[in-house]
């Protein structure tokens, strides 16, 4: 039968396993703190919604699955990717969902892997090893799971026991998914969070619109740089209304750079006229990551930074299939230079509080751990993408806490678009923070008392304060919820 | 008696252990595969070749052991390397030897200490601890078997059990050692493979000798950039003719960038007039990168690509020994960026196969398994060169496998020089990666029998597959067996 | 009761714990080589000096502690460290130590918390874990030791088993507090080091000021490049006088670059007027490293090269509190293009002894390694600063020796401010080291023997080896010993 090992991703070594299994235990049965996920809110505002098929939540929208399929010359086609031009793609889903099985060999040693087979043996409680001979007998069983209410998103969301989780949301959005939650008297705590990519780079094709869609939502008239950080302040306080403790912004390089006004309006009216030069959109970004670290200083969100990914590296691809394909690729990041302007003038400010994500694992403890160990405002976020893997988390404790402490860093975030994936990304990164902790314990150098505390705060508490949420309740839900029981 | 531990390189905790030495039992009698090699073809083509003295064979050629007495200041002179003017060098092996074994010491914690060890005892059944003292009675030793039959390459090359071997070979050489090979009858399965950086590189000093030797091997009169281009893609048929099925590449950066036809011919012509500039060769190497990466879709050669290394980094001493005398010195490498243009030309094309190589292991996590990961053309290399080493095979699977899965990866290149050092390289490889494997068992990530089928992967399977040994033979080779047999 | 456990830093593993013990204990009696330090020559120049309050010794002069609590927005003023502008600070120690014990949880899992922790139970024999409960009682008990003659600096001097402990100083220092202390026939070795970077930092503020005690120090009238070298040279000759064998050199990047004697002094008269540019500081930074290369090869000061720590990264905390409050933060290096014209026109040169420390760990293997593994003239330093902690010495271990070998490194730097806390680095190096080691014997790539012989180098033999301890004496020392024991 197939099953997994109870005792997974704890060192074999018996002193560290039996330290990593106590203080593992203690952790078990904490409620998950979500802070940063892709999941989308519809999946919640409506009661009855359910997930898809088999194939379409394994398969189709999971570019983890995609991208390693791709890698070994499958086409995208094959796997039901919507094309841009709309041209054939496969249909049929159990066809989809052979060729994964047939290729499930390909995430040995992958996260990825590990995921998968926790999610279809703890979810669904899959008893058969997935092969491309048990492919459609599989089908068959997640089917007709996957229909059944017990495995419709608000039930799986109290299953896997999910206290506060958020998602990602554009300034323009209107949040009416995470209204309808409320709304609804469920009673979850689904958040969103303020992500102003799409505003702030003003090379984007999209920007002119994404400044008209603004107008809207804001009801501040955009014709200058003013009225833009009006907008968005606006927009802000709307996320905050509706529980949002965070915002989440993403650029290729760290670098910082505070722009005068008029420099900054000057850039501005050049990107309105569709002018702005690629130099033109790095400093612009470089200025609204110290002009949103001054808002979050202002109205207390949470600021978090994601570096140095490229996205949409494969053009081909790209133009075919759009983004979110598996092409987006990590470079080499440099912080100490580039973030000293905005640590320089915000960084000894306690109200501000920042979370930086590197794909670049170079800089843990060569320059990130070293600045989080200085600077009030910094936390170091948790590894990212690629390294959200047992290893990746090895490599960022060894790293990380010998110089900034652990209680600059801020726990775990799931960073998840398969909702599928959380409780298995949360007892990855449990597990390999307990036998890490647990090889602290067997090497003398904390005692399992203080160990125990150190696997509450990596498990839970981390978290839960770094992203404000025992301070902050959202009001709207509030409000709504106590409607909902006058009701 | 001197002896090599039969646990050597497993982990000691003993579920692990035990799990590692299962796996390495089942991959332990397989044939080793050597896609990528420095061997000289010479040393097989003629039956009664022999190896050379105990100094030549381990000390005066092997530029891993040179570079460490060297580094401890100990003159190349005195270790036999000759000079370029000629002057005074240590002709007494002996003599060398000595010094080699009373330095013996400097080689602990190293893989060339373990190789050496390894070759000593397992080849050339030495029982005394190599030390100054007994320099001189394993001297005798060596040496009385080194003109025995059964140390005579060939002999060895069956005892190792060799498969494939290939060599490395510029585009002019005639590959005569090759024929040799195969017109002897003896069977044994040696390649060539075509490396043409001296063609490429417009500001060496022999650049223009180089392009007059391509004529004369290629018999195309190079006078434009379009002619250079028939005559290396002669000798690509040529070589693919006598059995190479790859190519190898090397450059100081993984720059790449598709120029003009146009541009193309003007530095071309730019370079025969010997007025190339270093901004025209680092264009043009680019260039021609992307070059190879087309005639590669086209004539089915797996593309090689080694970077980052800073050759002959001492001028002083280069000016006085020449190349390969131990000052070769890798540099920060940054590839997303760079292999762009290259893989958003081809990258999608699975008739391309490109194994890249790096010596900054930075990149291993942050972009080369990510690229890997997703391009379908696209393979990682194994620990090259200073990371062909139990810590930096450890690191190698640590980083490179959870992002971009085994399969991106190619199995083992032991890189040799030195014939000798084969199989303890592929021996160190094998027992690294079977206690890696044995970790991903010991810790629940995967069971024993696909952790076999990894290891078989990893000893045997992937390298062949890689580099397209299963679907190759050497039409020469086949062919003139066939008449051997007949004659 | 609140201990040390006697196995820690031992890998867990019994095997591997065993062979660390027994090499561990081969070393454990042998005395302290502390080659560079950064503790004052006045805790020793009279007989009767002390250490000052616990909250002094542990808090206020520990920028590792002063970084660690401010990070969690504990203010510098309540902890005690004095204002460039006069304002309050914090006066009560027992209040500062308050604060620390309650904190003292945010140093777990860091080496500052071990190392601390060791200090209070191996030097002071306090039995009680330090809380916020415990704290006046445990500030009690070291306030009363402290007093005492066996915890003056001279004594613990002496049960700290230091054979010999390096200060660093600038060149216009008059070292007094040297000649106090071999005067006073007390016999400790204690030597100065010759750190000039104030005297080569052009656009430092100071720096024209640091000219002027030059030449009140050298008696050379500075005028001009020559006489500026002339200057350097004759104090180098009195820090030898007294005993130095090394020097030490900060700065950003490894560039260097010989200058022409024109351009030099173009560049110096540029810096004599006030009117040095940046450029001009980095290029005359490069050029003064070749030459401080070139006068170590005549007068054999061993020379270090510290490298890539932006200092005061945190400008407003630097105008508030001075410099080495904890804002130093390492960034990116590059070394095989920038030190190659050093080491091309020295490198060869056995004369030379040049150590090279780095905070970028991605040029461990990369290019440090490769680096010291091929020049006669360079070795590799310890693991620096942030790295000094058990991961950072087992990475160094990992990174390093494979590549470089043993015999290229250093042993062990503790680099300590704190006094008081050079034996407990010490031991954490020792007993990390012997960990590593015992693995070598585990994994059967070294046998026992072996074993200890690389454990005496790495504790003891390789640093004073590397810093020629072994044949240099003070003349000054000698001499004034002789006359003191005349007298």
């Amino acid at each position: 039968m197939w099953h997994l090992d109870p005792g997974r991703l704890f060192d074999a070594e018996p002193t560290q396993r039996a330290a990593a299994r106590a203080i593992f235990e203690a952790a078990a049965e904490l409620p998950l703190i979500c802070p940063h996920t892709h999941v989308h809110a519809s999946l919640f505002s409506s009661e009855g919604a359910t997930l898809g098929t088999p194939a379409a939540v394994f398969v189709v929208h999971d570019h983890y699955v995609l991208r390693m399929l791709y890698s070994q010359g499958i086409h995208l086609e094959s796997l039901g990717v919507p094309r841009v031009d709309g041209h054939w793609t496969e249909q049929n889903h159990r066809q989809i969902w052979q060729v994964f099985a047939e290729h499930f060999h390909l995430f040995r040693g992958t996260p990825c892997g590990l995921w998968l087979k926790q999610e279809l043996i703890q979810v669904f409680g899959i008893q058969q090893r997935l092969t491309g001979e048990t492919a459609q007998a599989v089908y068959d069983e997640l089917e007709e799971k996957l229909a059944l209410p017990p495995f419709h998103p608000r039930s799986l969301f109290e299953r896997f026991n999910i206290e506060v989780l958020t998602t990602t949301d554009g300034p323009t959005d209107t949040l009416d998914h995470h209204k309808g939650i409320a709304a609804s008297g469920w009673g979850a705590d689904i958040r969103p969070t303020f992500r102003p990519d799409a505003e702030t780079n003003l090379t984007s094709e999209n920007w002119r619109n994404q400044i008209e869609r603004l107008v809207l939502a804001s009801g501040v008239t955009v014709r200058s740089y003013g009225t833009f950080v009006q907008a968005l302040q606006a927009r802000r306080q709307y996320f905050k209304m509706m529980g949002a403790t965070a915002t989440d912004h993403a650029a290729c390089s760290a670098y910082t750079e505070e722009l005068s006004r008029r420099e900054a309006e000057t850039i501005f009216q050049r990107g309105l006229r569709g002018e702005a030069t690629d130099e033109d959109a790095r400093r612009f970004t470089g200025h609204m990551l110290m002009e949103f670290a001054r808002m979050s200083v202002e109205d207390g969100l949470v600021m978090q930074l994601h570096i140095g990914s490229v996205r949409n590296h494969n053009e081909q691809l790209y133009r075919r299939f759009g983004p979110d394909v598996g092409a987006d690729i990590p470079r080499p990041l440099e912080f100490t230079d580039n973030l000293r302007a905005l640590l320089n003038r915000y960084g000894n400010d306690s109200r501000l509080r920042l979370i930086v994500f590197t794909l670049d694992e170079s800089a843990y403890a060569r320059e990130l751990a070293p600045l989080a160990g200085h600077y009030p405002a910094l936390r170091l976020g948790p590894p990212w993408w690629f390294h959200d893997s047992p290893n990746g988390i090895r490599r960022h404790h060894d790293r990380v806490v010998e110089t900034a402490g652990l209680q600059n860093t801020v726990g775990f975030n799931d960073d998840a678009r398969a909702f599928l994936s959380i409780p298995a990304r949360h007892d990855v990164w449990r597990r390999t923070a307990a036998s890490w902790i647990g090889g602290l314990i067997a090497g003398g150098l904390v005692d399992l008392a203080a160990g125990k505390e150190m696997m509450l705060d990596v498990a839970y508490r981390l978290a839960k304060r770094a992203y404000r949420f025992d301070e902050n309740r959202s009001e709207f839900l509030v409000h709504t919820k106590r409607e909902g029981r006058d009701d």
